[in-house]
């Protein structure tokens, strides 16, 4: 985990509500510039502080890598960037009590960076800097400063790890000689819910189990031991998976509920309260019985993806 | 659209449960078999009648075309089967009051094929047929004696046609020389509503407009007007998007819902009542304002998408 200052005093309202960090990928003169390339080396959950009008009001956590991405609707503010730019997908949350680190610059003074530091030592704002980055200690002394605990539901880095271990995992099986290539297809198909996955599914399965819907047109064939997780066997077993509706499926998919053996629903202390809240799902509490091989595929998203 | 007869004595209830047909692509001898090469001529919309203990008890509509898949879970039906097969994703419905054809073979018989046919001059099956195509006098005849109406929201070609139109419109985006790498992989994030556009939209909409849920991480970021039939700009324009919950997106992603230009919930008559109703949403009926280019995508989306 590494942490960055991100100066960004005209597009502070577009990039935190807007989730992202946006930079052009050169100079206007096309020359070159740190706080630019800087853009590339940000990894999901990094942590990002976000300074505006000479304060700390934002903490951000990176959720992936750098893409190319022409310039975001910045309206008039940005005019004078190339539309080439790098994009770096970031959720903030404002802070309560937003501080102005050259009120305590004689402690942050000692991790400060001889070159491309996003302060000078009198504690006034250096010029040109978009992306800097900043020491574990001078970062630390921020979140001190500020009370600041980190949500640590903002950090999906394992998720976003999750998102590329699939990928990995379908190319792997693309590059298998051992397996035929009608195996190959539906275990790739088996991923996004379809092929032979989804009809094996619903030979168990008739309904969403939370919400009851039973047109499958609306409903999602789920893998209850993640796909990635899943052997060769596993990833098309009927019994591996649940249909869900869309949204009940995005909950159990990421681990913000699971069920235990008896059925009954368990929330994880992750899910905010409003999600539940606004997709009416308070009453809900149990979804019925499960067959002994659902239960031990249950038993392992229990483990190893409910948080 | 064509009509095919499928005999599904020993797998009707798992294929028509589970929203199939399957078959082995050649004879246990290894010898090629019309009625399975059959399965690869199916395409979506075609229209399947499903025999079974001398009964037509099940009418479908194909989803799509034949994939290679590895059997099924039929249990113990089908254990002389190779594992290499053809699967047909199909939807059923039962019908209410099933028919025997070989009741009324005098109908039938001027409209029976010379070769290939499911029914024998005397009305009784033809031994080793699995999938025969028939003639749309055949089918009609059969479906008449039964009263049945085909279910309109059961047909859905359309909705497979676009799939097909979104592959087709990405490749023909990766081919192009006119726009650089940059707005080529933004233009295919934005397919999947990620990248620049969700962070455009992200800076217009705050919440699921139908459920209110504000937390990003549960909203998906889903085109107004289809990213298919959007050109360059509006692929990646802010304004052509809503953040919706995924149940929601499902939902005004394939046209069950839309809003009128005051906010109005407009449902289609498509859409099942089992799912509004399951899915807690019968309170709902206004989604707030929209500004000037969000009311013209909708506009198109009233016109094209919404039925």
């Amino acid at each position: 985990m590494r942490y960055w200052w991100v100066n960004q005093n005209q597009t502070y309202k577009h990039e935190t509500e807007g989730g992202f960090l946006w930079s052009p990928k050169r100079n206007r003169n096309g020359r070159s510039n740190r706080f630019y390339d800087n853009m590339t080396e940000v990894r999901a959950g990094d942590l990002v502080l976000s300074f505006c009008d000479t304060q700390i009001k934002a903490i951000g956590i990176a959720q992936g890598s750098a893409q190319s991405a022409v310039k975001p609707e910045f309206g008039n503010v940005g005019k004078q960037w190339d539309d080439d730019g790098w994009y770096v997908p970031v959720e903030f949350e404002e802070v309560s009590n937003p501080i102005r680190p050259k009120d305590f610059i004689d402690e942050l003074r000692p991790y400060l960076a001889a070159k491309y530091a996003p302060l000078q030592p009198n504690g006034n704002g250096n010029q040109g800097v978009y992306l800097a980055e900043v020491s574990e200690a001078f970062a630390k002394t921020i979140l001190t400063r500020m009370g600041v605990t980190l949500d640590p539901t903002l950090i999906s880095d394992e998720a976003i790890a999750a998102d590329t271990a699939e990928e990995q995992a379908q190319t792997a099986i693309q590059g298998r000689t051992d397996i035929g290539a009608t195996q190959k297809a539906q275990m790739i198909l088996a991923r996004r819910g379809q092929g032979i996955f989804r009809a094996n599914v619903r030979l168990n399965e008739k309904a969403c189990r939370v919400t009851g819907v039973t047109d499958p047109r609306f409903l999602i064939a789920s893998h209850i031991k993640p796909w990635r997780l899943s052997d060769d066997r596993e990833k098309l077993d009927g019994c591996n998976g649940l249909l869900l509706s869309p949204h009940i499926d995005r909950l159990f998919d990421k681990g913000y509920i699971s069920f235990d053996d008896d059925g009954a629903i368990l929330k994880s202390t992750k899910l905010p309260k409003e999600v539940w809240k606004h997709w009416e799902l308070t009453a809900k509490d149990n979804v019925g019985t499960f067959n002994d091989m659902q239960r031990a595929y249950l038993r392992f998203h229990r483990a190893e993806v409910f948080s």
